[in-house]
């Protein structure tokens, strides 16, 4: 009991932010801010020294204003009640897995600070007036109504801070700029079964500037800021008086990382340039430049024709291909590894993702590269009714199993065969929590990969169905890629109303050309 | 001379933000921000003291060190060159003004801080994601696409900060949101002919708290905002713990002011609340409630029957009609004179429209109202070659007309007039600063009124084809109006593209529901 009682007393500290939220205000007047916290798994206690978070949190039994804090939320579901799934995140992994989700057998609660998915391969689209940034938003409300619907299943707009998986209980604070009396505010959810769902972060390998300058090219606002940010400096660059090598800055767009995004983000930038800027833009036309820094080879992935077929097309556009590493970044220039000095009006950033604070803060065997470590079913070993998947999960090395890339293929994959294994654990009764220890699994999750697409611009795509780098296999490159690009993510767009905007954009787009009203 | 010289040195004194803005920066060093100034208009002459807008500034003519500030910017076109017209804003005047505008005889710049036109009536309808944001904002180089693509005309994208009539130039900086590395940075454009169409600025009537807590619905970047808050306060009040009166109070959607956006925006959260919150926020339906706060009567221009469809048909759709007068506004409540406190989620202020403050700053005759003063052609007296229309513009008393309401149809019909005169002046030759004094004008503006509407949710709209409050004419009210309405405003919208999308985004609604990710 010892553990659990830090546990409990860590919590208590932030007592002041927990509590019924009532109008009754006093209450909260002594809210405290507690950092994220987490709490040992039980594996972990034969060694209490390790768990403990923080030595001044433990209040000593004898304590006699000791009490249980009250949290609000949602307390354990009671026999005879459905069990409830917990799933943190609404990426890829989180919304397959909320889509199958059988919610005769269970109810769910799903918590992430974003209530919609992205559907991130169509992400750098946007930025140029392609796609509108609603077409490739799915609310997760449509993609699994019991959300909204049912009287126990809820999605909340909120972070997870921390999960005590010995109370099966995680730990929240809401989304809510502002908008409530008294913060932070924070509430418990307690789980039967809990997914964590909560994807990676950029990586900036600790390079001074980045975070502050650069953009991320994740999220649905990060589109728009790009988007604001280029119009932006197209406006600019035509005011009256601004010298050349102020233009030539303003207009210079820069792309960190020479992965997919930053190669479809490069091809969708110079079709922006070749079709609506040459058009629309006269008097700054000639200043615009594209330049795609990496440190290694582009498309690393894919097939080295089609790397050289990239490399080519990329260069034909316009695109300069630049080798470097970035030492620095400042407001407008970036600082390269040799010494050169590149300024830039805008700056994408694009070098991979790995764990976000949330997961290293987070208690649990971590696989190779600090992700969440899962067993063959995606299960987190030692805790029981904890499933990991997606970017923020890896095959822990006892498997024998690598670490699968940070694809949306990948997420999605894995989604599809938890919630076919939590429906089935369902129907036999092992929904609830610490009742699925001796039921049969079943077969193991086997990732097949189903191939890589990048689209280069100008109706040109490569198309890599080779099951691996290594492996033999078809790989293609051109226009009917393209062709087969757009179809491919056509149909994997998750609603018909998106798979309906997404067809009407690009047939306006291809009528009317790029939309580039700056709103905001 | 002596006023023309205080104009110099006036200028002058923020030389530093001036000049030619290369990448030399050391010449920007000394920039120093000066406030709005604005010269005197000739006809004040006579009145040197009243003139003058800071004493300070006079520079004596025996300072040695005098000389011309350079200002980075378009000089005066030389004879031969094009005439180029000034256009100020982007509003429903200014682009109906841009759109008709002759390039062949005119070169045009259009200076605003918006690069798009905002399709004002449905606005409403984009904070409920009835329709997209985009579909509602046109480009002003599709509107006029001299502007992007005529080597010299020009958009910047810029507030216009002084207007100097007698050297026939306006001072502008541009909106660069920190992407200079020196600011602020000013430049200035001469005219031939100068349109000022800036529009109007919310009526707040001084009370305390309206500028920080409340939502105005005037421009796409206000309507995304009401939508996050909306969606936000929806998702934030399911959250486990908050109280019953915490969720009344997130819920709460006060409405101030019953014209017809207020009645719109009231109609289309009640369609919001009745077909989507009902159906997929089913958790806390019960606790949203839209009241709307009027001190007089809604709709008042309206006919009397027509009012009472409104009231009738509003209080039916769950909207409540609140007679009062708003004292002061804090972050959850607003205080109303007669001592009522209502709290409140989302606080959308819409009391009409009064000058801005560039328009109070400029030293040009105002009509009643402080707009700025015009005769029957649209002409700003005693300034030569300055012209002004929409919410900014007003009839002088002398003319013995009224001052036309702030309405869309008002400005685009004076747009449309105006540049009318332009081309007949152009095509005498009239084009060119001072030119077109003894050309004949032609008939005045006559404004016709072809009636108002407003929707009122729910499939139901008001038509009043009236003339004028007190003429008789054709009203009516319901399903039919709401056809009328809507088609006659799908006729209006500028684009083909956007017509397309308005009719896409209805039909989908109708089909899928409303979008609710909330982005950003």
């Amino acid at each position: 009991m010892a553990l659990a009682r830090v546990a409990r007393s860590g919590l208590r500290r932030s007592g002041g932010a927990f509590g019924s939220y009532t109008s009754e205000k006093d209450v909260f007047s002594e809210g405290i801010y507690t950092n994220k916290y987490v709490l040992p798994p039980r594996g972990d206690e034969s060694n209490p020294t390790l768990s403990i978070p923080s030595a001044e949190r433990v209040i000593e039994e004898s304590d006699s204003e000791y009490q249980e804090p009250r949290y609000p939320g949602l307390e354990a579901t009671k026999p005879g009640e459905k069990p409830r799934v917990v799933v943190i995140g609404t990426g890829w992994g989180a919304c397959r897995f909320l889509k199958g989700l059988d919610t005769t057998i269970y109810d769910v609660v799903c918590i992430s600070p974003r209530n919609h998915m992205v559907f991130t391969p169509l992400l750098a689209s946007t930025c140029v007036g392609t796609l509108e940034f609603r077409s490739v938003a799915e609310p997760v409300s449509r993609i699994q109504s019991a959300l909204g619907n049912n009287p126990n299943s809820y999605f909340y707009l909120a972070s997870c801070i921390g999960i005590d998986s010995t109370k099966h209980e995680v730990y929240c604070e809401p989304v809510s700029e502002g908008g409530l009396p008294y913060e932070p505010y924070q509430f418990k959810v307690a789980y039967d079964k809990l997914v964590i769902a909560t994807g990676a972060e950029p990586l900036t390998f600790g390079i001074k500037g980045v975070k502050a300058h650069a953009f991320f090219l994740r999220e649905v606002n990060h589109a728009q800021e790009i988007r604001k940010k280029l119009l932006l400096n197209l406006m600019l660059s035509e005011s009256p008086g601004i010298g050349e090598e102020e233009k030539k800055r303003l207009l210079h767009c820069v792309v960190i990382g020479g992965g997919p995004t930053g190669v479809e983000f490069s091809g969708e930038l110079s079709d922006f340039i070749i079709k609506d800027v040459r058009e629309r833009y006269t008097h700054v036309k000639d200043y615009i430049q594209v330049t795609l820094i990496e440190a290694n080879e582009i498309l690393s992935s894919f097939d080295v024709g089609l790397r050289q077929y990239a490399t080519k097309h990329l260069t034909k556009s316009g695109v300069s291909l630049m080798r470097g590493v970035v030492k620095e970044v400042h407001s407008e220039k970036i600082v390269l590894n040799d010494g050169t000095v590149v300024p830039y009006g805008l700056l994408v950033w694009s070098t991979g993702v790995g764990p976000s604070d949330f997961v290293k803060s987070l208690n649990l065997p971590k696989s190779h590269g600090g992700r969440i470590g899962v067993d063959q079913w995606l299960r987190v070993p030692s805790v029981e009714d904890v499933f990991a998947l997606g970017d923020c999960a890896g095959f822990l090395e006892q498997t024998g199993r690598p670490v699968l890339p940070a694809l949306a293929q990948v997420a999605e994959r894995e989604g599809k065969f938890l919630v076919g294994l939590f429906n089935k654990i369902g129907k036999q009764n092992g929904g609830k929590a610490l009742s699925a220890k001796d039921l049969p699994l079943g077969d193991p999750f086997v990732y097949k990969h189903l191939g890589s697409m990048a689209s280069v611009g100008r109706y040109k795509a490569l198309v890599d169905l080779r099951q691996s780098k290594d492996a033999k296999g078809i790989s293609m490159a051109g226009f009917v890629s393209w062709l087969i690009w757009r179809s491919a993510y056509l149909t994997r767009v998750v609603s018909w109303r998106n798979r309906f905007y997404v067809a009407v954009n690009w047939a306006t787009t291809l009528v009317f050309g790029r939309d580039n009203s700056r709103i905001g």
